[in-house]
């Protein structure tokens, strides 16, 4: 009789919330993709829903050891705000490794991948970004936003947070909303340049489509994480950028170079398409070197990959069955 | 708060029989898939297990017009038997159109896949067999055997049946079995050359890599649906029947030159990787020419569609709606 355990998004946001462990089985993930040759990490399947301004991404990995692999449907339906919907939802099924049975249903609304996706900027920022960085921008007032500032501020000694966002109100609310949290100085930049003047870790959250980031602005030691960059169309860095930092480094050089900033500075003509980078995995594992010098400029380009998830779901069933929690369904053979 | 419906197997088995409705919806979504332009339908998602040769497939395809689209995760871990659980497994997850929130979750364990791709050969059937068709051979005895041959007598006077399978000993236990089901003549052959002699409509439904049937063995007015090629190494039909058949008809034509019997006769170099062939929605939809003469040879290759998927699936939450059927759960915002 087929047994599966269902969660819900109360259930996972109080079981897995964004802590040591969700970076440490992010960073571990990562690490597989890149020294285990029996990774599968299949392309993205993307489907476009164009009468309602919706698309669906189908992401999974399977990671040899883990005892399970995701399955991941995120939806963004763009016109859902305007009936007072949140544009992403989505779930995760977890199918066991060893019989591809349904183990478990994240019923999650998007969660899991809110986290792992701020975990994976946590793990770029600890391998890539200086020991003792203190001074942190985020571009972007959303989710996000401020999950990636949670998830940097447990790798790096973060004292300073600048935000800059193009809705300056939502800057400030966000602003206004972290000092009730942190003890971090906050302040709001209207200037996106002098936002990054000075800073140590710069993340950019954004659905820009345009780069919001000039390559000029960049100053030796900063360690950006561009994360909002997980389709084709979008685009926060200057392409010229990639040019000049010291150290690029995609999360998957596959979906960077069809999906990420790589993408765009490989349509400027800046990078053949099959130019050569290392993975955040192999910089994880030690195969490839990330940051060699203080002075260096590192970008990590982050789209978002299959073994995250099934990196964060292993992780939620495993709390999940240690603290009794989730329903217990049979699908009645 | 985001709501949706939870169905079982069980509950799925008993509000969606394989029956003329079923059929009807399946015909829909093919024709759908030749006429509307805006039908979605990106390629199927594949991943391996190798460890434990398992295979996971992922389809999916919008459909305008209908209020929501499936997204089927199907696995196949074929050393499952060994510790008495089937090979194959899965679920649908149905979400709106409009939102992209997840309406359904269908824990089916693959029953509604086999009733689609049942439906399908009542389709196929219908559109390119004799109307007359009366006697049928199967090749196959497991339980797309059993659904094929229950669908095409819902499209055609099937009074004869004949069984042929790689195991004796199984075909005889299907005779046995169809014997105390329906009033068929039914008989079991051992020469599949013999089992075709005559026949009207032959199904195949084998996991074979090497064909099974002859060209040499076809005869004038036959018609061959060909359904058990949905991977790159599967392979029923000699390539030269699709050369010799006078219609040779595509449920997908990227999925067949693909995954399909056409993809071993490209192979084979017996037609070039590009060649034009109808489709079954187009025949459906009248737009191309399926069964011009009584004397023509047709062949149907079903490899099995994201089309399908949606539409039964649309079928399931329709019907659960209709009869108070499943669980009402709240994902818990």
């Amino acid at each position: 009789m087929p047994v599966m355990k269902i969660l819900t998004e109360a259930e996972l946001r109080r079981i897995v919330p964004l802590d040591l462990e969700a970076v440490k089985c992010t960073e571990e993930a990562f690490r597989a993709l890149a020294v285990e040759g029996a990774v599968q990490m299949p392309p993205i399947l993307r489907l476009d829903v164009p009468d309602s301004r919706g698309e669906v991404d189908v992401k999974t990995a399977y990671i040899p050891g883990f005892s399970g692999f995701a399955i991941k449907i995120s939806p963004g339906f763009f016109d859902n705000p305007k009936i007072g919907l949140p544009s992403t939802n989505g779930m995760m099924v977890l199918l066991s490794s060893k019989t591809g049975l349904v183990q478990a249903l994240l019923l999650d609304n998007g969660y899991l991948t809110d986290v792992r996706t701020a975990a994976a900027g946590a793990v770029a920022a600890k391998h890539l970004s200086r020991q003792n960085a203190s001074i942190a921008t985020v571009f972007g007032a959303g989710v996000q936003a401020r999950l990636q500032l949670q998830a940097l501020s447990l790798v790096r000694p973060i004292q300073e947070v600048r935000i800059w966002a193009r809705d300056l109100g939502k800057a400030e609310a966000f602003a206004t909303q972290l000092k009730a949290e942190y003890d971090f100085a906050i302040s709001v930049f209207v200037d996106p340049q002098k936002a990054i003047l000075g800073s140590h870790v710069v993340v950019t959250t954004t659905p820009a489509d345009r780069p919001i980031i000039d390559a000029s602005w960049l100053e030796p030691g900063q360690h950006i994480t561009a994360m909002g960059s997980d389709a084709e169309h979008k685009n926060e860095i200057d392409p010229l950028a990639l040019k000049r930092a010291d150290v690029y480094v995609a999360d998957s050089l596959k979906q960077t170079r069809r999906l990420g900033e790589l993408h765009h500075a490989i349509e400027a003509g800046l990078f053949a398409s099959d130019a050569e980078f290392p993975e955040l995995g192999q910089i994880i594992a030690g195969i490839r070197t990330g940051r060699g010098r203080d002075s260096d400029i590192t970008i990590a380009d982050l789209t978002g990959t299959g073994v995250q998830d099934t990196a964060i779901a292993t992780l939620a069933a495993h709390r999940a069955d240690e603290r009794g929690a989730g329903m217990i369904f049979e699908s009645c053979k």
